[in-house]
Protein backbone atom coordinates (compact mmCIF):
# COMPACT_ATOMS: atom_id res chain seq x y z
CA UNK A 1 0.00 0.00 0.00
CA UNK A 2 1.47 3.49 -0.94
CA UNK A 3 -0.30 7.04 0.37
CA UNK A 4 1.33 10.00 0.05
CA UNK A 5 0.52 13.72 2.11
CA UNK A 6 2.43 17.20 1.26
CA UNK A 7 2.62 19.51 4.38
CA UNK A 8 3.02 23.06 4.32
CA UNK A 9 4.61 25.41 7.19
CA UNK A 10 5.92 28.25 7.21
CA UNK A 11 9.43 29.24 8.28
CA UNK A 12 12.18 31.89 9.80
CA UNK A 13 15.79 31.74 9.15
CA UNK A 14 18.36 29.15 10.84
CA UNK A 15 15.37 27.65 12.94
CA UNK A 16 14.52 23.92 13.35
CA UNK A 17 11.16 22.44 13.28
CA UNK A 18 9.63 19.76 15.30
CA UNK A 19 7.54 17.98 12.53
CA UNK A 20 6.99 14.40 14.28
CA UNK A 21 3.11 14.83 15.28
CA UNK A 22 2.48 15.69 11.53
CA UNK A 23 4.42 12.58 10.53
CA UNK A 24 2.59 10.30 13.25
CA UNK A 25 -0.77 12.06 12.57
CA UNK A 26 -0.18 10.91 8.77
CA UNK A 27 0.74 7.82 9.84
CA UNK A 28 -2.10 7.15 12.33
CA UNK A 29 -4.75 8.64 9.40
CA UNK A 30 -4.08 5.99 6.83
CA UNK A 31 -4.36 3.58 8.62
CA UNK A 32 -0.72 2.29 8.72
CA UNK A 33 1.12 -1.12 10.36
CA UNK A 34 4.10 -2.08 9.43
CA UNK A 35 6.39 -0.26 6.98
CA UNK A 36 8.31 2.95 6.75
CA UNK A 37 7.79 6.27 6.07
CA UNK A 38 9.73 9.03 3.61
CA UNK A 39 10.11 12.55 5.16
CA UNK A 40 11.46 14.70 2.00
CA UNK A 41 12.10 18.05 2.14
CA UNK A 42 11.46 19.78 -1.08
CA UNK A 43 14.29 22.32 -1.86
CA UNK A 44 17.70 22.72 -1.66
CA UNK A 45 18.30 25.56 1.92
CA UNK A 46 16.56 23.23 4.07
CA UNK A 47 16.88 19.84 5.61
CA UNK A 48 15.63 16.59 7.66
CA UNK A 49 16.81 15.08 10.22
CA UNK A 50 16.47 13.94 13.69
CA UNK A 51 17.47 15.84 17.05
CA UNK A 52 16.10 15.79 20.31
CA UNK A 53 14.06 18.81 20.06
CA UNK A 54 14.79 21.39 23.36
CA UNK A 55 15.77 25.11 23.65
CA UNK A 56 19.31 24.28 24.42
CA UNK A 57 20.14 22.01 21.23
CA UNK A 58 17.97 24.55 19.13
CA UNK A 59 20.69 26.74 19.36
CA UNK A 60 23.66 24.47 19.62
CA UNK A 61 23.07 22.82 15.98
CA UNK A 62 22.66 26.15 13.74
CA UNK A 63 26.06 27.23 16.19
CA UNK A 64 27.82 24.04 14.88
CA UNK A 65 26.52 24.76 11.34
CA UNK A 66 27.56 28.10 11.45
CA UNK A 67 31.27 26.79 11.70
CA UNK A 68 31.34 23.76 9.41
CA UNK A 69 29.68 26.35 6.68
CA UNK A 70 29.80 30.16 7.66
CA UNK A 71 27.67 32.94 6.44
CA UNK A 72 30.10 34.98 4.02
CA UNK A 73 30.89 34.70 0.80
CA UNK A 74 30.82 31.91 -1.89
CA UNK A 75 30.93 31.41 -5.29
CA UNK A 76 27.20 30.90 -5.44
CA UNK A 77 26.76 34.35 -4.84
CA UNK A 78 28.21 35.10 -8.32
CA UNK A 79 25.45 32.84 -9.78
CA UNK A 80 22.46 34.53 -7.80
CA UNK A 81 23.76 37.28 -5.20
CA UNK A 82 21.50 35.53 -3.01
CA UNK A 83 23.84 35.10 -0.25
CA UNK A 84 22.49 32.22 0.88
CA UNK A 85 25.68 30.15 -0.15
CA UNK A 86 25.97 28.57 3.47
CA UNK A 87 22.24 27.64 3.91
CA UNK A 88 22.57 25.37 0.09
CA UNK A 89 25.90 23.91 1.89
CA UNK A 90 24.33 23.24 5.21
CA UNK A 91 21.07 21.22 3.00
CA UNK A 92 23.62 18.97 1.22
CA UNK A 93 25.59 18.22 4.52
CA UNK A 94 22.83 17.16 6.36
CA UNK A 95 20.32 15.75 3.84
CA UNK A 96 16.74 16.35 2.38
CA UNK A 97 15.13 13.02 3.13
CA UNK A 98 14.36 10.66 6.21
CA UNK A 99 13.31 7.39 5.59
CA UNK A 100 11.70 6.47 9.52
CA UNK A 101 10.60 2.76 10.09
CA UNK A 102 6.66 2.26 11.14
CA UNK A 103 5.82 -0.38 13.58
CA UNK A 104 1.75 -1.62 14.40
CA UNK A 105 1.30 2.33 12.87
CA UNK A 106 3.86 4.08 15.43
CA UNK A 107 6.76 5.74 14.54
CA UNK A 108 9.96 3.93 15.57
CA UNK A 109 11.65 7.26 16.62
CA UNK A 110 12.89 7.32 20.50
CA UNK A 111 11.61 9.08 23.03
CA UNK A 112 14.39 11.94 22.95
CA UNK A 113 14.13 11.66 18.92
CA UNK A 114 12.36 14.07 16.92
CA UNK A 115 12.37 14.54 13.25
CA UNK A 116 13.08 17.77 12.30
CA UNK A 117 12.65 20.21 9.47
CA UNK A 118 15.79 22.50 9.02
CA UNK A 119 15.29 25.86 7.48
CA UNK A 120 18.57 27.45 6.37
CA UNK A 121 17.61 30.39 4.36
CA UNK A 122 18.08 33.22 4.61
CA UNK A 123 13.89 34.71 4.64
CA UNK A 124 10.76 33.82 5.47
CA UNK A 125 9.59 31.01 3.69
CA UNK A 126 6.59 28.56 3.30
CA UNK A 127 7.93 24.85 2.52
CA UNK A 128 6.54 22.03 1.57
CA UNK A 129 7.69 18.54 3.07
CA UNK A 130 6.11 15.33 1.19
CA UNK A 131 5.28 12.43 3.30
CA UNK A 132 5.02 9.24 1.90
CA UNK A 133 4.22 5.72 3.21
CA UNK A 134 5.18 2.72 1.80
CA UNK A 135 3.90 -0.53 3.94
CA UNK A 136 0.81 -2.45 5.32
CA UNK A 137 -2.62 -1.09 6.01
CA UNK A 138 -5.44 -2.11 8.31
CA UNK B 1 5.89 -7.83 1.58
CA UNK B 2 7.23 -6.45 5.25
CA UNK B 3 9.09 -7.86 7.90
CA UNK B 4 10.99 -6.26 10.49
CA UNK B 5 13.41 -6.78 12.88
CA UNK B 6 14.87 -5.16 16.29
CA UNK B 7 18.15 -6.04 17.20
CA UNK B 8 20.18 -4.79 20.60
CA UNK B 9 23.66 -3.97 20.90
CA UNK B 10 25.98 -2.56 23.96
CA UNK B 11 28.46 0.28 23.22
CA UNK B 12 31.24 2.11 24.51
CA UNK B 13 31.54 5.70 24.02
CA UNK B 14 32.90 7.34 21.11
CA UNK B 15 32.98 3.65 18.75
CA UNK B 16 31.64 2.22 15.75
CA UNK B 17 30.28 -1.30 14.98
CA UNK B 18 29.80 -3.28 11.76
CA UNK B 19 26.48 -4.40 12.12
CA UNK B 20 26.42 -5.53 8.08
CA UNK B 21 26.82 -9.23 9.02
CA UNK B 22 23.07 -8.40 11.30
CA UNK B 23 21.78 -6.71 8.15
CA UNK B 24 22.50 -9.69 5.58
CA UNK B 25 21.25 -12.53 7.92
CA UNK B 26 17.95 -10.59 8.47
CA UNK B 27 17.53 -10.25 4.89
CA UNK B 28 18.57 -13.98 4.15
CA UNK B 29 16.43 -15.02 6.94
CA UNK B 30 13.52 -13.90 5.66
CA UNK B 31 14.18 -14.89 2.10
CA UNK B 32 13.80 -11.25 0.34
CA UNK B 33 14.54 -11.28 -3.17
CA UNK B 34 14.48 -7.31 -4.65
CA UNK B 35 13.52 -4.57 -2.87
CA UNK B 36 14.87 -2.35 0.08
CA UNK B 37 16.22 -2.41 4.21
CA UNK B 38 15.89 0.63 5.94
CA UNK B 39 18.12 0.23 9.24
CA UNK B 40 16.89 2.79 11.89
CA UNK B 41 19.08 3.60 14.78
CA UNK B 42 16.61 4.39 17.67
CA UNK B 43 18.09 7.46 19.84
CA UNK B 44 19.31 10.87 19.46
CA UNK B 45 22.82 10.36 20.49
CA UNK B 46 23.89 8.05 17.95
CA UNK B 47 24.14 7.20 14.02
CA UNK B 48 23.89 4.92 11.18
CA UNK B 49 26.33 5.50 8.03
CA UNK B 50 28.43 3.12 5.66
CA UNK B 51 32.63 3.12 5.99
CA UNK B 52 35.32 1.08 5.00
CA UNK B 53 35.40 -0.81 8.38
CA UNK B 54 39.04 -0.95 9.09
CA UNK B 55 41.09 0.01 12.33
CA UNK B 56 42.80 3.34 10.57
CA UNK B 57 39.13 5.02 9.73
CA UNK B 58 37.85 3.83 13.02
CA UNK B 59 40.10 6.31 14.83
CA UNK B 60 40.08 8.80 12.06
CA UNK B 61 36.57 9.28 11.84
CA UNK B 62 36.12 10.39 15.91
CA UNK B 63 38.93 12.77 15.29
CA UNK B 64 37.09 14.23 12.59
CA UNK B 65 33.77 14.61 14.50
CA UNK B 66 35.65 16.31 17.22
CA UNK B 67 36.97 18.85 14.95
CA UNK B 68 33.25 19.66 13.69
CA UNK B 69 31.39 19.13 16.83
CA UNK B 70 34.34 19.06 19.71
CA UNK B 71 32.89 17.87 23.29
CA UNK B 72 32.55 21.08 25.35
CA UNK B 73 30.21 23.32 26.72
CA UNK B 74 26.75 23.64 24.64
CA UNK B 75 23.36 25.41 25.87
CA UNK B 76 21.85 21.51 25.66
CA UNK B 77 23.64 20.91 29.20
CA UNK B 78 21.59 23.45 30.73
CA UNK B 79 18.69 21.29 29.92
CA UNK B 80 19.78 18.02 30.75
CA UNK B 81 23.38 18.90 32.68
CA UNK B 82 24.56 15.23 30.64
CA UNK B 83 27.69 16.37 29.36
CA UNK B 84 26.73 15.23 25.66
CA UNK B 85 25.86 18.01 23.16
CA UNK B 86 28.27 17.17 20.91
CA UNK B 87 26.98 13.65 20.81
CA UNK B 88 23.35 15.08 19.88
CA UNK B 89 24.94 16.92 16.98
CA UNK B 90 26.98 14.15 15.60
CA UNK B 91 23.78 12.62 15.80
CA UNK B 92 22.06 15.02 13.46
CA UNK B 93 24.97 15.76 11.04
CA UNK B 94 25.25 11.83 10.61
CA UNK B 95 21.65 10.52 10.42
CA UNK B 96 19.91 8.35 11.87
CA UNK B 97 18.76 6.29 8.98
CA UNK B 98 19.77 4.64 6.23
CA UNK B 99 18.28 2.77 3.51
CA UNK B 100 20.03 -0.48 1.18
CA UNK B 101 18.96 -1.77 -1.86
CA UNK B 102 18.80 -5.40 -1.71
CA UNK B 103 19.07 -7.32 -5.05
CA UNK B 104 18.56 -10.91 -5.60
CA UNK B 105 18.68 -11.82 -1.90
CA UNK B 106 21.71 -9.50 -1.24
CA UNK B 107 22.47 -6.39 -0.02
CA UNK B 108 23.98 -3.90 -2.12
CA UNK B 109 26.76 -2.54 -0.51
CA UNK B 110 30.40 -2.71 -2.02
CA UNK B 111 33.25 -4.45 -0.57
CA UNK B 112 34.74 -2.07 1.36
CA UNK B 113 31.64 -0.41 2.31
CA UNK B 114 30.48 -1.79 5.65
CA UNK B 115 26.72 -0.47 7.42
CA UNK B 116 27.96 0.89 10.74
CA UNK B 117 26.31 1.63 13.87
CA UNK B 118 28.08 4.86 15.75
CA UNK B 119 27.86 5.78 19.04
CA UNK B 120 28.58 8.98 20.19
CA UNK B 121 27.37 9.32 23.77
CA UNK B 122 29.49 9.51 26.58
CA UNK B 123 28.66 6.37 28.71
CA UNK B 124 28.05 2.72 27.82
CA UNK B 125 24.83 1.88 26.47
CA UNK B 126 22.12 -0.92 25.56
CA UNK B 127 21.12 0.25 21.69
CA UNK B 128 18.55 -0.75 19.77
CA UNK B 129 18.25 -0.52 15.65
CA UNK B 130 15.56 -1.89 13.55
CA UNK B 131 15.54 -3.99 10.27
CA UNK B 132 12.16 -2.85 8.00
CA UNK B 133 12.51 -5.01 4.77
CA UNK B 134 10.21 -3.16 2.10
CA UNK B 135 10.19 -6.01 -0.98
CA UNK B 136 10.11 -9.12 -2.83
CA UNK B 137 10.59 -12.25 -0.97
CA UNK B 138 10.50 -15.97 -2.14
CA UNK C 1 6.14 -3.39 -7.12
CA UNK C 2 10.02 -3.60 -7.40
CA UNK C 3 11.95 -2.60 -9.99
CA UNK C 4 15.90 -1.79 -9.91
CA UNK C 5 18.57 -0.50 -12.76
CA UNK C 6 22.18 -0.27 -12.06
CA UNK C 7 23.83 2.44 -14.22
CA UNK C 8 27.53 3.50 -14.29
CA UNK C 9 29.47 7.30 -14.93
CA UNK C 10 32.70 7.94 -15.36
CA UNK C 11 34.01 10.15 -12.31
CA UNK C 12 36.81 12.99 -11.93
CA UNK C 13 38.04 13.17 -8.26
CA UNK C 14 36.61 15.87 -6.68
CA UNK C 15 33.86 16.62 -8.65
CA UNK C 16 30.11 15.66 -8.29
CA UNK C 17 27.07 14.64 -11.28
CA UNK C 18 23.41 15.81 -11.50
CA UNK C 19 21.80 12.57 -11.86
CA UNK C 20 18.66 13.63 -12.28
CA UNK C 21 17.97 13.09 -15.03
CA UNK C 22 18.94 9.49 -14.72
CA UNK C 23 16.89 8.98 -11.88
CA UNK C 24 13.65 10.56 -13.91
CA UNK C 25 13.69 8.14 -16.89
CA UNK C 26 14.28 5.10 -14.83
CA UNK C 27 11.34 6.15 -13.05
CA UNK C 28 9.46 6.88 -16.44
CA UNK C 29 10.68 3.54 -17.88
CA UNK C 30 8.96 1.22 -15.77
CA UNK C 31 5.88 3.12 -15.84
CA UNK C 32 6.34 4.06 -11.82
CA UNK C 33 3.34 5.94 -10.13
CA UNK C 34 3.68 6.81 -6.77
CA UNK C 35 6.16 5.63 -4.46
CA UNK C 36 9.93 6.17 -3.57
CA UNK C 37 13.24 5.63 -5.63
CA UNK C 38 16.26 4.83 -3.80
CA UNK C 39 19.96 5.87 -5.08
CA UNK C 40 22.32 3.99 -3.54
CA UNK C 41 25.94 4.79 -4.29
CA UNK C 42 28.35 1.77 -4.55
CA UNK C 43 31.56 2.22 -2.74
CA UNK C 44 33.11 4.49 0.40
CA UNK C 45 34.69 6.94 -1.20
CA UNK C 46 31.70 9.06 -2.63
CA UNK C 47 28.45 10.17 -1.48
CA UNK C 48 24.63 10.71 -2.97
CA UNK C 49 22.98 14.46 -1.76
CA UNK C 50 20.61 16.82 -3.42
CA UNK C 51 22.20 20.28 -4.25
CA UNK C 52 20.91 23.25 -6.52
CA UNK C 53 23.75 21.99 -9.68
CA UNK C 54 25.09 25.63 -10.08
CA UNK C 55 29.07 26.23 -11.22
CA UNK C 56 29.04 28.28 -8.20
CA UNK C 57 28.55 25.92 -5.78
CA UNK C 58 30.09 22.98 -8.01
CA UNK C 59 33.39 24.92 -6.64
CA UNK C 60 31.62 25.97 -2.95
CA UNK C 61 30.90 22.41 -1.56
CA UNK C 62 34.58 20.42 -2.06
CA UNK C 63 35.81 23.99 -0.34
CA UNK C 64 33.34 23.37 2.45
CA UNK C 65 34.39 19.81 2.70
CA UNK C 66 37.94 20.71 2.31
CA UNK C 67 37.53 22.33 6.05
CA UNK C 68 35.73 19.97 7.14
CA UNK C 69 38.05 16.58 6.12
CA UNK C 70 40.97 18.02 4.81
CA UNK C 71 43.12 16.27 2.61
CA UNK C 72 46.22 15.18 4.38
CA UNK C 73 47.31 12.26 6.72
CA UNK C 74 45.50 9.70 8.19
CA UNK C 75 45.19 6.88 10.19
CA UNK C 76 43.75 5.56 7.15
CA UNK C 77 47.00 5.63 4.69
CA UNK C 78 48.86 3.21 7.95
CA UNK C 79 46.34 0.48 6.57
CA UNK C 80 46.29 0.77 2.74
CA UNK C 81 48.54 3.67 1.77
CA UNK C 82 46.18 5.06 -1.04
CA UNK C 83 46.52 8.88 0.72
CA UNK C 84 42.53 8.89 0.41
CA UNK C 85 41.41 9.29 4.02
CA UNK C 86 39.52 12.33 3.56
CA UNK C 87 37.44 10.71 0.91
CA UNK C 88 36.25 7.94 3.28
CA UNK C 89 35.70 10.55 5.94
CA UNK C 90 33.96 12.64 3.55
CA UNK C 91 31.12 9.73 2.36
CA UNK C 92 30.67 8.77 6.03
CA UNK C 93 29.76 12.37 6.42
CA UNK C 94 27.42 12.89 3.68
CA UNK C 95 26.01 9.08 3.24
CA UNK C 96 25.34 7.22 0.54
CA UNK C 97 22.01 6.45 0.18
CA UNK C 98 19.21 8.90 -0.70
CA UNK C 99 15.61 8.51 -0.73
CA UNK C 100 12.99 10.64 -2.83
CA UNK C 101 9.37 10.48 -3.39
CA UNK C 102 7.24 9.38 -6.55
CA UNK C 103 4.19 10.94 -7.36
CA UNK C 104 2.33 10.57 -10.32
CA UNK C 105 5.43 9.17 -11.77
CA UNK C 106 7.53 11.89 -11.36
CA UNK C 107 10.41 12.44 -8.91
CA UNK C 108 9.36 15.27 -5.94
CA UNK C 109 12.94 17.19 -5.92
CA UNK C 110 12.13 21.17 -6.08
CA UNK C 111 13.34 22.62 -9.16
CA UNK C 112 16.72 24.15 -7.61
CA UNK C 113 17.38 20.50 -6.10
CA UNK C 114 19.39 18.06 -8.06
CA UNK C 115 20.17 14.54 -7.09
CA UNK C 116 23.83 14.27 -7.13
CA UNK C 117 26.47 11.65 -6.78
CA UNK C 118 29.57 12.89 -5.42
CA UNK C 119 33.30 11.38 -6.53
CA UNK C 120 35.47 12.03 -3.39
CA UNK C 121 38.52 10.15 -4.22
CA UNK C 122 41.62 11.17 -6.04
CA UNK C 123 41.83 9.08 -9.53
CA UNK C 124 39.57 8.43 -12.15
CA UNK C 125 36.70 6.08 -11.66
CA UNK C 126 34.37 4.05 -12.86
CA UNK C 127 31.32 4.18 -10.07
CA UNK C 128 28.17 2.05 -10.19
CA UNK C 129 25.09 3.40 -8.79
CA UNK C 130 21.91 1.64 -7.81
CA UNK C 131 17.94 3.28 -8.29
CA UNK C 132 15.53 0.98 -6.90
CA UNK C 133 11.51 1.50 -7.30
CA UNK C 134 9.29 0.98 -4.74
CA UNK C 135 5.43 1.69 -4.82
CA UNK C 136 3.00 1.98 -7.50
CA UNK C 137 3.32 1.30 -11.73
CA UNK C 138 0.87 1.87 -14.28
Amino acid sequence: MVKNKSIEISTEPDDIYDISTHVQRFVSDIGAKDGAVIIFAVGSTCAITTIEFEPGLRRDFPKTLEKIAPKGKYHHDATWGDGNGHSHLRSSLIGTSLTVPVMSGTIATGTWQQIVFCEFDVKYRKRKIILMYLGDTD
